[in-house]
């Protein structure tokens, strides 16, 4: 950044200066993948994982021996409006929950042999409900992005990213509303389990965030700033940081999916070197997939966040290198190949 | 079976001795599962996933610490009709490529930790051409059966089933034909990548093979022996003693899937105890979990067989059980549950 306090400025100019595909690894995993003893294209999008893995770590053979769960917690002015089933204080506790090692997450990591960071963005201060003032200053949602940035470091190969912030589906549907345009309600869903009169309060609540900022700014940036939070801005430089790194990045949900969209609404190749991991339960995520041109690896219903889906992706991904890597090709093994 | 010769007659007896749901294992995980750190069902079919192996496991908690991958190899007579891109003589070799590790489902086996076992079946006597006459007598189908049955030892706790067999999507094509009726096209797909005339040759084969035997028989068992193959048969048996030993199982793709089926055919409970772990890109395996009912766990595009699919669904089995072991219950982790 060269400075010490970063703006959305300087954020934005760094997506000017992203790395694109290495074609050369890509053709490299594409040419073994036809060698191996398997009709060609019979492992589907294992496959397909191994090729967006080589093509944007850039080299052959590709790995996902170093991977990494990032979960970012925030909290938000615009829970106070009663959009969430749980207390704002649950972000907190569920952060504490994932340092003692009981949630979901945990247990994930443990299985896929993924190395858990929980970062935890002022919890204390939540940001301003934007359903009055804009969520964030410039300085606020510049900072929280370099913060997300730090997640990723030399080493890891593999980012799942995901997030904890009660409230934050609401931030996600405000988001996705003022971005890709439609009715509140087409973005809005039960998160945590919000029905009735509550679910309408929630909708109502996206309507006039949206109707108050939108008016003002169409810049994808500035909309994160305004309807985001330090958690979905952290996802955003997390992203951005692991394509200048050369990580490919596993996206959890909806809420992950609506922080990296931003991207996506400023520059359509900008998550060419991220898969969503699932479609979520939360009806909003299928929308946003469509819109964004994403295919999800999993439809499992779930629909917890905290990088649940994008870490049990991880286990799918090693598998997919492990086929790439481990199998013998057609002349290795003596096995005849298609009839003449 | 009590004889040194199986027969049909007594396999079909079993069939009528199978244990049934243990309710009370169900509800020990659905109560445990209540209480830990997530809103409720935010964790979609990871949480079925326990349900059901605490439901057939018979025990709570459940258990998915030693997973067998079974594959079973056969030979096809009907291979002679050029139904397949692949000869024959690849079942052999892919088979060696399996016992030396070259494999696919080698790595699978080796990512999920789950011990490998490939059945051979007498691969150097194909079963009889079913366009001419029954693939098998009644006591080779039986035989088959109870040699599958040898998958499912103590210890074993979780069972992934797979087939080779080169032509083998033709005898699961018929078999899906004269069970659940429909035009023989509807059934028959490229398999390992018949395309054109080939195809249309594919189908034809069907077609003929269905005319012969339908009129014969509905009786399931009799046309798994008139239109299966032994690996087809083994699948059978060792989905019924997995049944009997409280050992859920993970079905593969369309021919296994074809296989398992007949048991639904005959009892439509005989596979409460099976999920699908995939939907195959092969088309016939879509219209059979309709016609079955399953919901597949994946639909990664994967049409390859070889326990491939239900080996990777075993990483999501033992992720779900660690879920629901390892989190903590709000009480535990002092999580706010929800808002009054």
């Amino acid at each position: 950044m060269g400075e010490a306090q970063p703006t959305l400025a300087e954020m934005r100019a760094l997506l000017g200066d992203m790395p694109g595909p290495a074609l050369e690894a890509g053709t490299a995993a594409a040419l073994r993948e036809a060698q191996l003893t398997k009709p060609a294209g019979a492992l589907g999008r294992l496959e397909e994982i191994v090729h967006w893995l080589a093509t944007w770590q850039g080299r052959h053979p590709p790995t996902a021996a170093h991977p990494r769960t990032a979960v970012f917690a925030g909290n938000h002015g615009v829970a106070r409006h009663g959009v969430s089933a749980y207390p704002a204080a649950v972000t907190a506790q569920m952060v504490q929950n994932f340092v003692t090692g009981g949630a979901a997450v945990n247990q994930l990591c443990r299985a896929v042999d993924a190395d858990l960071r929980v970062y935890e963005m002022s919890l204390d201060d939540p940001t301003a409900d934007f359903t009055e003032e804009p969520a964030m200053s410039d300085a606020d949602c510049a900072l929280a992005m370099a913060y997300g940035m730090m997640a990723v470091e030399p080493g890891v190969d593999l980012l799942a990213v995901g997030e904890m912030g009660i409230a934050n589906t609401t931030a996600a549907a405000a988001l996705c509303c003022a971005l890709w345009g439609g009715a509140a309600a087409e973005w809005v869903g039960p998160g945590t389990g919000v029905t009735g009169a509550a679910l309408d309060n929630k909708t109502a609540v996206v309507e006039r965030a949206v109707a108050l900022h939108r008016g003002t700014t169409v810049e994808p940036f500035e909309l994160l700033r305004r309807l985001g939070g330090r958690e979905l801005a952290a996802i955003v430089g997390a992203v951005m940081a692991a394509r200048r790194a050369r990580v490919p990045v596993l996206l959890d949900g909806f809420a992950t999916t609506a922080a990296a969209a931003v991207l996506q609404a400023a520059d359509p190749h900008a998550l060419d070197h991220c898969l969503v991991a699932h479609c979520s339960a939360e009806p909003g995520h299928r929308r946003l997939l469509a819109r964004i041109g994403k295919a999800p690896l999993f439809d499992l219903g779930m629909r917890l966040g905290e990088a649940s889906a994008a870490t049990l992706a991880i286990g799918v991904v090693k598998a997919a290198v492990a086929c790439h890597t481990g199998m013998a090709t057609f002349a290795e093994a003596g096995v005849s190949g298609r009839k003449p």
